[in-house]
């Protein structure tokens, strides 16, 4: 059996939005992109139209920001005609209990060390919501059609890894093997745990991958379909990657994940 | 066999576009939306929104100022999330050489009877491109994957009928029979041969039919998917009446169908 070489991968974390401004955890709310956050989505067009990286197909979360930031990339790049392709597999990870909380007064209230670990363990969830709070997304025309079980109340990392990575095998990867270029806009931590899969990190050493925002991060795959090893993971930015760095040191600086 | 009611079809035709606004015949070529355009755009998710018709997937042709006038709409109607489907098929009518032409010019050079066989004969195409014509959509790369006999080098209205129903009848309809809303935002001429067919539009009366742009038409369809009858067209029209139908008389009076 022979096969092409696969497509490209190109990673794209949406940039600001209105709740990361604000300073509240997000998780499955939808808010929409600040200003800054339209910029960001520009910014990475104009890398990858520098970089001749232009998408065959794009993939999407259920939620706006991601799909914003998807259009105003492809905008920037005369590309919005491609086929697009979206699924709550892709969305942020669920925040549960902690939705629509400050991210301060939930440090004074609960210290510093139980958020960082709601926030940074593998396997540990924040609190989970009840079926009846209006933050549960079955409350949520878009997961309507969605069977109950499949929707969470809350989930940490290792839970996005396990419904993320159906859409990467189902969806992602048939587009790739026909040797397309794939972009896929989505967030902070599902392209962690997209990231952890094609790179083979720990369950430890992913805790400490901060994906930037609005820089696109490109991947060459093997006949795996696992990642064309790099030295350092800032080799994989497409663009100015100075620029990049100081961004992604801004996002760990403000260790914004939600 | 038994079959639940099919969904609700909106068609929604793009507001003006820059080459509108200048008077040339637009077809294939990839304009975008002018301001007015995309407040056309936003008055049309509006009249959804208030008719409390909220689309459950969205179809569109593969040209941006269709596209633009999907987002935006849906935009408005916090509906952005939903599937999208693309298609060449529900693209503007192609003009073949007249592409580009101002159509005032083109009516004192060709005289107009010609110019309006052209524009109105059902079955009278422009004269065509030549392959090598950088207005032929060979050169298009949105194009590149279809076989070259599909490619138009110019189109009359037959030829849109012919090349839209393969994709009302296996990707809209499938939509429809799961009882989906489906608004389909496209041109006038492929929103024409949607219409003809139906609503059983004979060749010579399609002539004097008129899409509004920006103002939603709804369809409601039998078992043989096609339209439950109306007495009259613009009782389709979602939001103000009256106002659509000046839109319309508006349009009419430009003649303007490119």
């Amino acid at each position: 059996m022979t096969s092409a070489a696969p497509g490209t991968l190109v990673l794209l974390r949406h940039g600001q939005s209105q709740w990361n401004a604000l300073n509240l955890f997000t998780g499955w709310h939808d808010v929409d992109l600040t200003e800054l956050g339209e910029q960001e989505a520009r910014a990475g067009g104009e890398a990858l139209l520098e970089a001749d990286l232009l998408p065959d197909v794009v993939h999407t979360s259920l939620q706006k920001r991601a799909i914003r930031t998807a259009n105003i990339t492809l905008e920037v790049m005369d590309r919005i005609w491609i086929p697009v392709r979206r699924s709550w597999r892709l969305n942020e990870r669920h925040y549960g209990a902690l939705t629509g909380l400050d991210k301060k007064e939930t440090v004074e209230k609960y210290g510093p060390e139980q958020v960082h670990i709601w926030r940074r363990s593998y396997d540990t969830p924040p609190p989970a919501l009840e079926l009846d709070d209006e933050r549960h997304p079955r409350h949520d025309p878009r997961y309507a059609h969605l069977p109950p079980d499949l929707l969470p109340a809350s989930e940490c990392l290792k839970d996005v890894v396990v419904r993320m990575l159906p859409w990467w095998y189902d969806a992602i990867v048939p587009d790739l093997q026909a040797g397309e270029t794939v972009l896929v806009a989505a967030h902070g931590n599902s392209l962690r745990a997209l990231v952890k899969h094609l790179d083979g990190i720990s369950d430890e050493d992913i805790a400490e991958l901060n994906i930037p925002t609005g820089i696109p991060v490109r991947y060459d795959l093997d006949e795996h379909m696992r990642a064309v090893p790099v030295d350092d993971f800032p080799q994989r930015y497409v663009g100015d990657v100075e620029a990049a760095m100081a961004a992604a040191a801004a996002v760990a600086a403000q260790t914004q994940t939600g």
